[in-house]
């Protein structure tokens, strides 16, 4: 960034001089749904430009953000992670684990904020569009009002599946539910029932709960299964032809729209 | 495009020779929520070398696709509009409104397969993601199994809306319901009674009828009005607080999840 790019901090004036505290910008860019070519081209100036760069990532684990990144990142000196202190997503109800969740993020927003507060800008990797189901959220409530914040938004990760599905996912009308898996079963099928077009999202072990929720809605043979889309590894296959009951994280089912085509 | 990247059509097998018949590629280009920054690195690529390249337009207006393109786009001579024959949408149950646009599709169609035919590739600009309520798809319907199609996803402009904003749109386990404003009074209200998050697109005449929704299901205080999010003469307002009844056709009403938050 410029000097002249940024925005002043604290400005703080005495009788003879006028001092400029200029704090660094946070950045939360989206990073699309894997494909390195559905960066943005604000993504990608950001992403060459700022000193800081840090994902999300499991213990362990890579991070797909990161993944992402690989043709643009190549100096590693300004980069670190933040791993996620557990490897699986628990029960959300579970005390010790948004416990433990939500000192993960205190601390992660506390280093960034050693950064921002030095003057350099960090720029969040975030898979997807940050605002939408982002990790990214919960340090941007950590240090809004702190720090300058400029969001950048991605491709989601749902556009990403049902353009590899090759199918448009809503027509005229249709209304478009989006669902995580992870919600209770009774709600899950009330969602369904009256879903004009559904993207259900966070898959893992609920595939099962989700089968089952679709086929007792009558939706099933419309519903595609969408693994990885737009990255190595991808796999699309309509949800009824799919024998296997475990999914990773990252996959989700399509149920496509059938509104109105003139 | 280069001859070697190209997918093969037709392939006529006779003794003597082996004739390759190569047709165009359609791309369904996603030009994203209108800061042209906010195009993907391979929508720009696309743009810059397709020989044919169409958007869609009311009669004597620009098009906000086309807006988005002018950084890149600078010969006219590759580019013509397909220009909808109406200027307002008009109910979709209204036979002749319906029959006029499917004769508008058919002809828009005949026009690029003449193009696609002669081998030259042709990009169509969809604003936002083409496979997410764009009039792309209607082209796509007509020619899919005839040519070769490749759909590059954009970022929606709901997205583009949601981050100009400010504002996170699902936290946790949230359930994200998308909603054209064109729906009829009782569906509005069945669906944003158990809305945890809720877009209203296409809002155009129908802003007073949402309003209505929004305050009988107690979502009115939450709600932001977003005009124009990402481009020129973008405005962001509570709902609750704007005055006018009316709505331009790209402007859409926020309503922000409160999911979980650790």
């Amino acid at each position: 960034m410029e000097a002249s790019e940024r925005i002043e901090g604290d400005q703080v004036n005495t009788p003879n001089m006028t001092r400029v505290i200029t704090t660094g910008t946070l950045y939360g860019v989206g990073m699309g749904p894997g494909d390195p070519e559905l960066l943005t081209l604000k993504a990608l100036r950001v992403l060459e430009r700022a000193p800081v760069l840090v994902h999300f990532c499991k213990k362990g684990r890579r991070g797909n953000s990161r993944t992402i990144a690989d043709a643009v990142v190549t100096d590693p000196g300004r980069e670190f992670p933040l791993i996620y202190p557990y490897t699986t997503e628990l029960a959300p109800d579970d005390a010790e684990y948004v416990s433990a969740l939500a000192a993960f993020y205190d601390d992660a927003a506390a280093r960034l904020s050693d950064h921002l507060g030095a003057g350099r800008d960090v720029a969040i990797l975030s898979e997807g569009d940050p605002f939408f189901y982002g990790s990214f959220m919960h340090l941007w409530r950590r240090l809004k009002g702190r720090f300058p914040i400029e969001v950048i938004p991605g491709v989601t990760g749902m556009s990403g599946c049902w353009t590899r599905a090759g199918t448009p996912i809503t027509w005229g009308d249709d209304v478009l539910t989006v669902l995580p898996a992870t919600l209770p079963n009774e709600k899950l099928l009330a969602r369904l029932h009256d879903a004009d077009a559904a993207v259900i999202m966070k898959l893992g072990r609920h595939l099962p709960k989700v089968r089952a929720a679709l086929s007792a809605t009558g939706l099933l043979d419309r519903a595609v299964y969408v693994e990885r889309g737009t990255m190595a590894g991808e796999s699309i296959v309509p949800l009824a032809e799919k024998g296997d009951d475990r999914a990773p994280y990252f996959s989700m089912v399509l149920v496509p729209g059938e509104g109105r085509r003139p």
